[in-house]
């Protein structure tokens, strides 16, 4: 990967003849944008170009190229790459468009570079990518003519677009130190390029917009080791139902499911963000101020108002107010009327003002906010202007002079305004101070610094192991396997033998069994249908709740019967199920397997708000104990489950040794697609699976 | 209110002698800012300040004076206010800061004020104030030196503050037309403002930044005509809990409940936005494209990732994909491959690329978008460069020619890309367009402009009426006037009245009564504690529910009598109220007086999730069929009152009658402060009140 980004010499095949306006010609651009190393144009046609020496082919060229990037249409693009082969060529980018991107005959050329490129041990970048930008080294694959920057940072992109790569100005901190297009990524991948970037010393930060995901797996993996060196920021589209639709025929990758995605963001570490405004801000946040290890801020603002929408900022972005340094508040209004008031926001206006001293107070108050143990990072409202009359409002040396003072250690986020845009360069040049646009946005800034943080102190969860039946298991796991489907009373017995309580139950073949399997159950009962036939039991009539004494048992059977006749007149009745009914909270739990990342665990409120409120959470498998507390607390409901008002809570240790035990229970079996136990009843004794639906 | 921003003469107290840096002479900003009318510095130590003659009091001033602005410290403001008025001024600012802001004394001094105000006919702006700016005229109040802007727009604002007055910058479009700070708000307050501002021929867009409201029905009425005319953006603060606590300290205004203020946004057409950007954003969006009259967008975008981006926003912002106009499929791709696809958003790089014409296809592109009757309106994503082999990238001309010959009608919002910052003057030029930051923004920049035209064309309902027997109705009112609560039966026969269906209900006063009662009634019954000693009945212990027989009833009523007896020993029991008991959906229903805005009127789901979900609507009363239909839609389990999968719905329309006649009983007894229907129990024929507190 390095000498993509690197290389010494670069073959251009597919380099159009003519330069200058609309011509897109990449040996021009990457000329203007300073590229030091060996340019090979390749074109039949042409005996130079841009003064350069030009190759009918690549197995004309004299010296070992390093890269070789092929723009030419989609025809000619395997033929051009078996070139490339031939002549020892490692590393290929391939520009051209019109693949898994846009049919299924380019769908199929695609797979056949891929097939090339694996049997050859050759790496492809692409195809339908802009390629790689290297702005350390003034290199570029780019055809759109970039003007190479005048500063850069260290910040790194891996795109799965040109867009984000070009668009820097808009969406980076100055412009990208280094950016990688996976274009429609049939070789190298965001994995790849993610582990690259994970050892590169010039990267400081990892950006990374995503439509889709290929290789789960290794990428939480990579993911979740590069975030304890370094931030890792997502921007994922195809968020909305639309937006997957569109990314899928964007660059043919999987769309998976964005609430699995959030999951695999927070096991792995992974800063996400979710349009372009919080993007720049997370890189800023993080270039300039780095971590905040705790979300306890101090405020100093010049405006009360400021100060107010502060406080909704925080509500939002999960941060608190400090308490105020002891003390601050009596150094701050010496001398000054009574009824000034100093809280937290910090109001410096009426301070400065009437006190005389602004610029001091301004000083004295983020000197010791910075100094404080109970401040982890600050916030600063301050006028910054122009007027010649009021250089005294000018903070940059206060800020220089106060971080000193302080030891310079914790996040300074500022909202300038008045004049603010010929500050911000001023100000930033200060160490740990970020500007923001709004209050809003500066208060998000430093959250991203607390998100950051947490990610590097974040749990990882092992998997805890349970004592279970394996002979007892084996039988129900291969009818499952072999029918694809376990409902019932085996699916039942399949949770019981993971140590997970199930509702007492038993199966009766014949009106005649009611009597006895009744005698040793308490009332009510609940009667349902049973077999693989009768998936949808409810519309079809097939369950009666609430059964009193053994006569309405009968009669509940009798109505089942006739219902399910009436409405599947060929399907033959074997047998019904019949359950203790129980009162208590609906909460469902389940398992699906991701195609990408594995098992989810998902848990939340059942019953017949469920798809209204979705209020569900999700974990990738495995979860420990604090996990499954965790996802249980994070739900809406969690007041209510805690027991809200004086009304009893549910036995919430059982539940969460219940998600314990099934994430046990994914590592054993690990080819479940599906397990569903809708509901679980949970009362404030116990916990207790009443259905349960598993698909192999 | 016009000639406190167009003062031919102002007279300044409090003015300091010294002048420049540090000083905050506001005789010098005003001059520096090019004030053309007469400026009287008064102070009785200065001949002459800024070469400005100067006077010992304003009694000395030898002509009149149409504005004075008073900032000395709070204990001369009232002296300096006895004076102007004594000059004959009629129109004062009071800069100064430290009375309802501070503390009880300043509240004090704060009323005499504005009672030496009214008594005088005088008018106040402030105290705690910036005062006014008004660009057309060069004129300011401000103290902290303003550099006079270059360009500004006619977007005028009132803010409780001076923070977003003088922010400009990061804030308005361009700057201020004019702004009113109105400070404390002691006199002249946001509705004065507005009355001006929405006559004022120089303004087009009023933005309001709000903490809290003051005359809530008279700012409903104004605002409500208002936006008829002209946007009315509001920023209102304090959204938080914490917010709202630190706007009360701020500026000593009244903070309403957060759900209420969207209900007055709603009813009055004001464009409510929640944070700085979206602020920035809606001014521009509003000023430059106007109105956008449906939700259906067009989309040209040089990014496939920009499309994908473009439908999770539109998702959020309740924008919609519109239909491609009939042939423009066939017209772009005209000789190019088969592979290419056209669908909205049209991604124009692979046609403009391959094509050979990248110009002559955005240009078709938008101009046929433009266009067609099934588009509202167009977002662009493009890129803008600076360099010289990319002039025809530079979309300035096409812009122009496909707005002219599309007839200019429609909002066209941009995302230029690159070099952004360059061009987005000249693009704005083009009439109808608008630049953003990010592609969100310009997709909610889109969605302002249809909020516009939604508040345009709003329903305002007007109160129906319905027949009431007003000597039944007599009582009852006194009772509870006099008592100040209505609960139990009294308060469902009053419902009654109002033609609201209420639970079968009856009053025992004995354990004797009960036999007879309960053969008139359905099992189950459920019997409760009444009485106002009695509110919180289910923690009393005071609710038995699922009463299956007359024995089951006494026993309930013997267990009720017990645990109330324990909890309360002195109160005496005097009846228990028995009612029918229904399955359904819990509903709640209720009135309650805002401090400002009167009666407002909320529906939601009740039951034990009432308050973790808090799936409430409200609407400021009258409501009509048309809005209660609005507000039970809105309802997150609205999905489920229609009927869920084959679940049978609730009774709708009932539902909504029973809204209409609430409203028509907020109307009828407009002094109630209060009423609960908790739960109304809907079921798919019928939904019935069960329990009702009206609270006088």
């Amino acid at each position: 990967m390095e000498k993509f980004l690197d290389p010494a010499s670069v073959a251009l095949i597919g380099v159009p003849r003519n330069t200058g306006l609309g011509s897109f010609n990449n040996a021009e651009t990457l000329l203007r944008y300073g590229y030091e190393g060996k340019i090979f144009p390749i074109n039949p046609k042409a005996g130079e170009i841009c003064g350069l020496k030009t190759y009918p082919s690549i197995a004309d060229v004299p010296q070992p190229v390093d890269v070789a990037v092929i723009s030419v249409g989609r025809e000619r693009v395997i033929p051009m790459l078996d070139e490339c082969i031939s002549a020892g060529v490692k590393r290929i980018v391939v520009i051209t468009q019109g693949f898994a991107d846009a049919d299924q005959k380019g769908k199929e050329m695609q797979d056949e570079i891929e097939r090339k490129a694996r049997a050859n041990g050759v790496r492809i970048l692409g195809p339908n990518t802009m390629g790689v930008l290297n702005n350390y080294k003034k290199f570029t694959t780019a055809f759109i003519d970039l003007l190479r920057p005048e500063t850069f940072s260290p910040v790194s992109l891996i795109a799965q677009t040109g867009v984000i790569h070009v668009a820097a100005q808009n969406m980076a901190y100055k412009h990208w130190g280094k950016a990688i297009d996976i274009g429609n990524g049939c070789d190298i991948d965001v994995v790849d390029s993610l582990s690259y970037l994970a050892r590169d010393p010039e990267t400081r930060i990892i950006v990374i917009y995503m439509e889709g995901i290929t290789r789960g797996t290794d990428f939480l993996q990579v993911a979740s080791q590069v975030t304890m060196k370094k931030p890792v920021i997502v921007f994922k589209s195809g968020r909305s139902q639309a937006g997957a639709k569109a990314a899928l025929s964007h660059t043919g990758s999987l769309v998976g499911e964005d609430h699995v995605f959030d999951a695999v963001c927070k096991r792995s570490g992974i800063i996400r963000v979710t349009n372009g405004v919080e993007l720049t801000d997370a890189i800023r946040a993080l270039l300039l101020m780095r971590e905040m290890k705790g979300p306890r801020i101090g405020v100093v603002t010049v405006t009360g108002a400021g100060g107010i929408m502060t406080a909704d900022a925080c509500e939002e972005y999960g941060l608190t107010f400090a308490k105020l340094p002891v003390g601050l508040a009596d150094t701050l209004t010496k001398g000054l009327p009574e009824w000034i008031p100093v809280s937290n926001p910090i109001d410096i206006w009426p301070i400065g003002m009437i006190g005389g001293n602004y610029t001091q107070s301004v000083g004295t108050a983020l000197t010791e906010l910075l100094c404080s143990d109970e401040v982890d990072g600050v916030l600063g409202i301050l006028p910054v202007s122009n007027s010649p009359l009021h250089q005294n409002l000018n903070i940059v040396d206060v800020l220089e002079s106060s971080r000193k003072n302080s030891g310079n250690n914790k996040p300074l986020s500022l909202w300038p305004y008045m004049d603010a845009s010929s500050f911000i360069d001023k100000l930033e040049s200060v160490d740990g101070v970020a500007c923001f646009n709004t209050i809003e946005q500066a208060v998000q800034g430093l959250s991203f610094c607390y998100r950051y943080h947490q990610a590097t102190i974040r749990h990882v969860p092992a998997q805890e192991m349970f004592p279970v039946d394996r002979d007892a298991l084996r039988p129900l796991e291969e009818k499952g396997k072999s029918q694809k489907i376990l409902i019932g009373d085996e699916a039942l017995q399949l949770l019981r033998l993971f140590g997970i309580p199930v509702v007492k139950s038993s199966i009766a073949r014949s009106r005649e069994e009611l009597g006895t399997i009744a005698s040793a159950m308490v009332f009510p009962l609940v009667l349902k249908v049973t077999g693989a036939a009768f998936l949808h039991k409810t519309e079809l009539g097939g369950v009666v709740t609430g059964i009193k004494n053994p006569d309405d048992l009968l009669r509940a059977f009798d109505h089942v019967v006739e219902n399910v006749r009436n409405h599947r007149p060929d399907e033959k009745i074997e047998a019904v199920q019949i359950q203790e009914q129980l009162r208590g909270h609906e909460l469902l739990l389940g398992l699906k397997k991701d195609l990408q990342f594995g098992h989810v665990i998902a848990c939340g409120m059942g019953g017949i708000y469920t798809e209204v409120f979705k209020d569900i959470s999700r974990a990738i498998t495995p979860i420990d104990k604090r996990e499954a507390n965790e996802m249980l607390a994070s739900l809406t409901i969690a007041t209510i489950l805690k027991g809200l008002r004086g009304a009893a809570g549910i036995d919430w240790e059982g539940m969460v040794e219940i998600m314990e035990r099934l994430s046990y229970l994914a590592y054993t079996l690990s080819d479940i697609n599906e397990l569903d136990i809708n509901p679980i009843i949970a009362t404030h004794d116990t916990c207790v699976a009443v259905d349960v639906r598993i698909v192999w």
